[in-house]
C-alpha cells in the first residue's frame, strides 16, 4: 500500500525506515484534528508491511509537538459541542492506541516543547530520544483540563506515582527530568547527538527480525491489564510460530552458523 | 461540611490547605483504630469542598508514624478474636484506598520513622517529600506479621520487584534509599527543606484547577487493574466536562490572554 | 520430603538455604527439558517446606545460564513439530511461575552471560545479585524468536517500556546497566562480592518469619493484573491468620520484650 496525501506531515521512507516530520512549525507542531488523522492513515496505510522496519516521529523546526491545537478544538461547534469534544479527544486516544501498537518499531526524537499530547506521544514510543533541553509534561490541569486521553499511557511509562504528581501538579520538567522519571529512554545533548543516537538504534533493529518483532509486540500489546497466566498460552503460539517460520529457520541457523541472518543485511 | 472533633490529629485549615498533624507524639504517632477512623472523618468532612485544594499529612514530634499500634490490635478481644482482626486491619485499608482516591492533593512531609502502616501512608500520596534521615519500609515479616494492607498500595508505588524484595527481606532503610526506590518524590535535608518543598509544592497546586485535578484523580483511580481501552471513554467525557465548564473556559481564555486563571490567584 | 535426583543441577541444603546450582558448565549452562523439569520438581519438592527458607539459583563455571539449549528445542520432533514446541515453551514459562510463586525467599546470584531464559530467571528471584561484568538481554529477536515466555516476568520486574526497548532492539547489556534499568537489586563488583551480598541476604531472610513471608508472596501474586480491592479482603485474613498464629504471638511478644523472635536464631 503506498503512503497517503500529508499536509501536516512529511514523510520520507528509505531503506526500510520511515521517517514522520511533523510540519506544521508555525504553530509548534501543535496536534489538529488533520494531523491526528493523518497520522492514523500513516501508521495504517504500512501496517501490514514487514518491509517498513521502523517508523521515526519527530517535529520540524524548534519543537518536537507543543499539544493539541487549542483553535482546533475551539472550533469544535454544532448542535452538540459536548458531543463533539468528546470525539475528538476519543479520536486521539485512538491513534495513540494505534502507534503504541505498531508492529513495527517506533522510535521518537523529540527537541523543544513536547507538551500535552506531545508528551502522550512520547509515552507510546518503543524507543524515546530527548535532548537535554526538551520541556516535556502535563500542564493541562493549570488550563483546567485533565490530560484525560494521555493519562493511560504515561502510567504505562512511568506508573502511577509520577503520573499523578505531574497531573496533579501541572508539571513541565527538561530532559533530563523525564529521562530520570523513565519517560525517555535516551538523553542526548542537542539534536546532532539525538541523530547519531537514532543511528545506532536502527541498528539495532535491523538486526532483529521484522516478523518476531511484531510478534514480540502483540504480545505485549497483549498483557495490558491482563494478568501473565492469560498471555502464556498465546505466548508459546507465538514462540512456535516464529520457530518454524522462515523467519525463525534462518535466525537458528544463521547462529548455528555464526553469520548473521538475512534480515540483518538490509 | 465542618472538619471533625479529633483527639489524635491536629487540624489547621489555612487557605484552601488542610495541614492533618498526627499529634501522638509519646507512641511516634503510632496508629490505633481511633486515629484511623479520625483520619477517616477528616478526608470524608472535606471531600466534596472544592475549596481545599491540598490536605498535607504530617507528624508531631520526631516522627512521622512508626506503624500499627500493636498494643491497640492487641486489645483486640471478644468472643470472634480472628473476626476482630480481620476487620481492623481491612479498615485501615480502607482508610488508605480513601486518602489514595481522595479528590484533593494529598502531600505527606515525612520525617524520623515511618513505618508499617507510615510506609502505607508515604505509597498513597500524590506527593511524598521525605527527609534524608527518615527510616522507612515494611519489616513487619521480623515481627510473624504480612504487610497485608500495604502491599498492594507498596506495588502501586514502586512495582512488585522492589515490594516483593523489601517484604521477604524485613527491610528497613534511609529517606534516600526510599527516594532511590521511588517511594518518595522529593528528598530534603531535614524538616525545614522539607517545609520549603512543601510550600513549592502548594504553588503548583493552587495553579491547577481544582476540578481538573479531581477529574483527573479520578481517572487514574479507575485505570487501577484495569486496561487503558477501559479508560478511554471515561476520559474523553471528562475532557469534554472539564473544556465546557466554567473552569476550562476560563483556563483556555486565560491561555490566549496570557493570563492566571481565576483560581490561580488564591 | 527429600530433594529429587538431579543431573544438571548440583543440590546443596544447609541450614535451611538451599543452593541450586546449574550444572552444565560445558555449554554455559543452556536450559534443555530436563535441566528445567530438574528445576520443576527441586521446588516442589521444598514447596510445603517452612524449614527451608531461602532458596539459591546460580550458575557453575563462567555463566549463570546463556538461555534455552537451541540443540534441544531443535531436536523436537515427531508427527506435530508446532505442538512439540509450543508444549516445551509453556513448559518453561510455568516453570517460571512455580520459581515466580515459590512461597521461601528465592535469590539469584548471577554472573556472565544471564540472557533469554537466563534473564528471566533474573526477572522472578525475589533478590537478583548481580555481577558487573555480567551479560544480560533479550536478544532473541535476533534469532527471529519472540522473547515469548520470558516477556511477561520481563513486564512485572522492569515495566513494559523498558522491555519493549530491550525486545525490539534485541538488546544485550551489562549489569551495571541491568541494575539501572531495576533487573537486580544488587550489582556487586564480582563473585566475591557476591557471596558477600549473598550472605547479608540471607541474614534479612533468616530474621523474617517463614510463615509470614510465604503470606506476604502469596498476597504478592495474587495482585497480578488484579485491582487493589480485590486484594484488600484476602490481605485482611492473612494478617489475622499471621497474628493469632503461633508465628505472631511470638513475634509480637519478642518484640514487647526487646529480644529476637525464635524463628531469628536459627
Amino acid at each position: 500500500m503506498s503512503l497517503p496525501e500529508t499536509q501536516h506531515l512529511a514523510l520520507d521512507q528509505t531503506d526500510g525506515v520511515l521517517v514522520v516530520t511533523f510540519d506544521r512549525a508555525d504553530v509548534s507542531n501543535a496536534l489538529n484534528i488533520d494531523m491526528v488523522e493523518e497520522l492514523a492513515a500513516t501508521f495504517a496505510a504500512v501496517s501490514d508491511d514487514r518491509e517498513v522496519r521502523a517508523i521515526v516521529l519527530r517535529g520540524a523546526g524548534r519543537h518536537f509537538c507543543a499539544g493539541a491545537d487549542l483553535k482546533s478544538i475551539g472550533a469544535v461547534s454544532g448542535d452538540d459541542p459536548h458531543a463533539a469534544v468528546i470525539a475528538f479527544n476519543r479520536r486521539f486516544g485512538e491513534v495513540l492506541a494505534q502507534i503504541d501498537r505498531a508492529p513495527q518499531a517506533v522510535v521518537v526524537v523529540a527537541h523543544g516543547a513536547a507538551l500535552g499530547g506531545g508528551f502522550g506521544l512520547l509515552c507510546v514510543a518503543d524507543i524515546t530520544i530527548l535532548t537535554r533541553d526538551a520541556v516535556t509534561g502535563m500542564p493541562e490541569t493549570r488550563l483546567g483540563l485533565p490530560a484525560a486521553q494521555i493519562m493511560p499511557f504515561a502510567v504505562k511509562r512511568i506508573g502511577i506515582t509520577v503520573t499523578r504528581r505531574i497531573a496533579v501538579c501541572g508539571l513541565r520538567f527538561d530532559g533530563a527530568e523525564a529521562y530520570r522519571l523513565g519517560v525517555a529512554h535516551e538523553l542526548v545533548d542537542d539534536l546532532a547527538a539525538a541523530d547519531a543516537a537514532l543511528e545506532k538504534v536502527i541498528t539495532d533493529i535491523r538486526a532483529c527480525a521484522p516478523g518476531a518483532n511484531a510478534a514480540s509486540k502483540r504480545l505485549l500489546a497483549a498483557l495490558d491489564g491482563r494478568s501473565m497466566d492469560a498471555l502464556a498460552d498465546a505466548a508459546a503460539e507465538a514462540f512456535a510460530d516464529c520457530l518454524l517460520s522462515a523467519e525463525g529457520a534462518e535466525g537458528t541457523q544463521a547462529f548455528r552458523e555464526k553469520r548473521a541472518p538475512q534480515w540483518a543485511n538490509k
